[in-house]
């Protein structure tokens, strides 16, 4: 191969001579032209194979979609009336050879056009070429490292939290069976929860991107069985107005970030640069339902997670809203309840655009507390002595949260399913291929 | 809680009343004075409780090692005679009031005490909290995001491979079984290899930080059975060079941090910052094996890995040094083969101080040759379809590689078991607790 220069460079070496590769796009045939719009990681840039060239001309026309090409030529400016607003509409590439790397079979389809979600899925390999995938997994990937990077800024160590574990951990939650070693019975983690804890020992703040798993029996459009979740957990707090302040930064540093490299992306998803005011608004689950004019209850339904959400943006200009409060009885066993505000729980969930993407809290921190509220709930304090050991030698009051990073991508771009963030979703029906019956 | 400081900022405010809040990390009785060394997450810093303070100096007779405490007093220089070289040597808190957060039971061992591996595992929770581990886990976190950071730097995008696999990708590795849905049977990813190898058709370079998980029937103090992976793959390739300076020059990023931020660790663990030349030394199987004067074999045995890493160490100032052209059965069946270079593979490893830290190759890209392969292999294509469709449209010539997280780390530090370096070590005796027979 010659050496490669990227698409993004060629603006740079008009009048060159210089090779590309990358996959062809699309190719439209004009009897004695072909032009090719040629793909490589940099950008798409348009390519001319004219008589003048007879041999690239030929192999040019046999040329088709996501074939694998390496093309020399030389760079020139387009003409004026046949540039285009692309990054890289005002230059070409007039082709004098053309090598062949690798060709494609007929495609099913074109890349970019839209099919049914499950026929993308059968085809990702294919499908997570497509301008949209592109878009979606360029974007977490950003969300992602703005999300680790805001709490490094805040003194957080990283930690690698298992997903193998002995016990189903919140006690509640399906979890999907291991066959361990010798007869022995594994799960998959539900949550990474008890690690972050005791990471919290060593740590004081930790936080982790943790695989989990969900055995649940939905297919809905908010359900993956592989997810990957971005936890955190910090010591020594008040109450649980501190995990809320360190996740509204971290919120905040991701939007500044994504707005500012993807700017270009949220028009070709028709959205908008999401809305974060000086302070993210704070409903406790009673206020919320009050303001929606709904029966006290235990919980918030997904409609009216959505209207609150179109309350918060109209009347405090925020895509972000917080609920707290939600009775105790309905949190994780180790949901900090002070006495004075019982019921209620030290519990939060943030809610963007329509959708929880993050639960948290303050936790029981006291040894002889914990093990009170497992049992309260039928849960055997034996079976979790591993964990109850961080408590029994010394855990300040703490506690942290836990986004997911599907779930917060899916509503960066407002995907209309949640499996549209993961390259390979999981669920119920399919592991990359459609689950025989 | 009164606002805290944190240690590390208190000798910036000698002669001032302030609250710090931590662990007790010793207590020691002088009788009329209780010296206490309290760490948080900044650092250790003395207090001292003296009779002035009566009741401060009653709470600090309590007090052991783990409690958890919050402690107002005035900051003081110590006596020059009194200082020690520690960071925060100089100065010492005067208690004036002493609040316990949470007490601790009586620890099992003193936590910066020697005990014998398979006990610092039964009490991780608390064995964590030791100068060792924090330590340890410290230099993980930095190895991983340097090690992202040089990939991000150098164009790749980062995924999210899955843990929960259809089948065993590597067709050969133990793999877990996972009980799916409706009696489907699910396997535990044993690599990321084929999703990343997908990730290069939207990508072109990609990379993947994968929990793999590798049911084999070892306890050795190189095996875990829950692992991370840190995986790229790149197109656009000419041979396996490229993939192996790409990770050169990761790991050269990786060592300049952890030299940078973590200059005072290796003396604590007796080694010293990693030796990097300007080239990496690479040697083919075949010329390491005659430098060692053994006999010619398919791959290296544990005790020739260790000769080879003296030889470069020695010869070449190198603490690391590339082994090449292995055979190609030895292989995995999608490692690339030369016609010209028969029967020795584009496969090569990375020895790090004695062990193989990184394994890696060009890749077969072509569609037609790779199912040629597997048929040789004895492996179904059929079962490799939703893979093979990066093949069958369009893929680069490409090549990557994959480098373990808790090997890197655990040579860095030159632990004697890797799975030091997995804070919730798995294998076949435990997870988190010993499984019992």
């Amino acid at each position: 191969m010659n050496e490669r220069t990227l698409n993004k460079d060629l603006p740079s070496v008009i009048g060159k001579i210089v090779s590309i590769a990358g996959w062809v796009d699309v190719r439209r045939d004009h009897g004695k032209l072909i032009f090719l719009d040629m793909r490589d990681r940099s950008g798409i840039v348009q390519v001319v194979a004219t008589p003048k060239a007879a041999e690239a001309l030929e192999t040019a026309k046999t040329l088709r979609a996501q074939w694998v090409v390496e093309i020399e030529g030389e760079v020139k400016e387009r003409p004026e009336n046949m540039r285009t607003e692309d990054v890289l509409g005002g230059i070409e590439l007039v082709a004098s050879s053309i090598r062949i790397l690798s060709p494609a079979q007929e495609l099913p389809f074109e890349v970019d056009t839209e099919v049914n979600i499950d026929t993308r899925f059968d085809y990702l390999p294919l499908t997570l070429r497509s301008r949209r995938s592109r878009d979606i997994f360029t974007m977490e990937a950003t969300i992602l490292e703005a999300y680790r990077k805001s709490l490094r800024t805040q003194e957080f160590v990283e930690f690698q939290a298992p997903a193998l574990v002995g016990g189903d951990a919140e006690g509640g939650a399906a979890a999907f069976k291991v066959a361990y070693y010798d007869e022995h019975t594994a799960f998959l983690a539900t949550s990474p929860q008890f690690y972050k804890e005791i990471m919290v020992g060593p740590f004081e703040r930790a936080f982790t991107i943790a695989k989990i798993f969900r055995a649940e029996r939905s297919a809905t459009t908010r359900h993956l069985s592989e997810l990957t979740q971005m936890d955190f957990e910090m010591g020594f707090i008040e109450n649980e107005l501190e995990p809320m302040a360190v996740l509204e930064r971290v919120v905040k540093d991701v939007v500044r970030e994504v707005a500012e490299v993807h700017g270009d992306m949220f028009s070709r998803f028709n959205t908008n640069v999401p809305l974060v005011p000086d302070a993210f608004p704070i409903l406790t689950l009673r206020e919320a339902q009050k303001l929606l004019d709904v029966p006290e209850a235990p919980d918030m339904e997904p409609e009216h997670e959505r209207q609150i959400c179109e309350w918060a943006k109209t009347e405090k200009n925020s895509d972000f809203v917080f609920i707290t409060r939600f009775p105790t009885a309905k949190r994780a066993f180790y949901t900090y309840e002070d006495p004075s505000e019982a019921p209620y729980s030290r519990g939060f969930d943030l809610l963007y655009r329509g959708l929880e993407i993050n639960s948290g809290s303050q936790r029981v921190h006291n040894y002889a507390d914990l093990v009170v509220k497992m049992q309260e709930r039928g849960l055997d304090p034996d079976k979790f002595s591993f964990y109850l050991q961080a408590f029994k030698y010394g855990m300040p009051p703490h506690g942290g949260c836990s986004t997911g990073l599907e779930r917060f991508t899916a509503r960066m771009l407002e995907l209309p399913n949640v499996k549209e963030a993961s390259a390979f979703p999981r669920d119920m029906h399919r592991i990359d291929t459609r689950l025989s019956e």
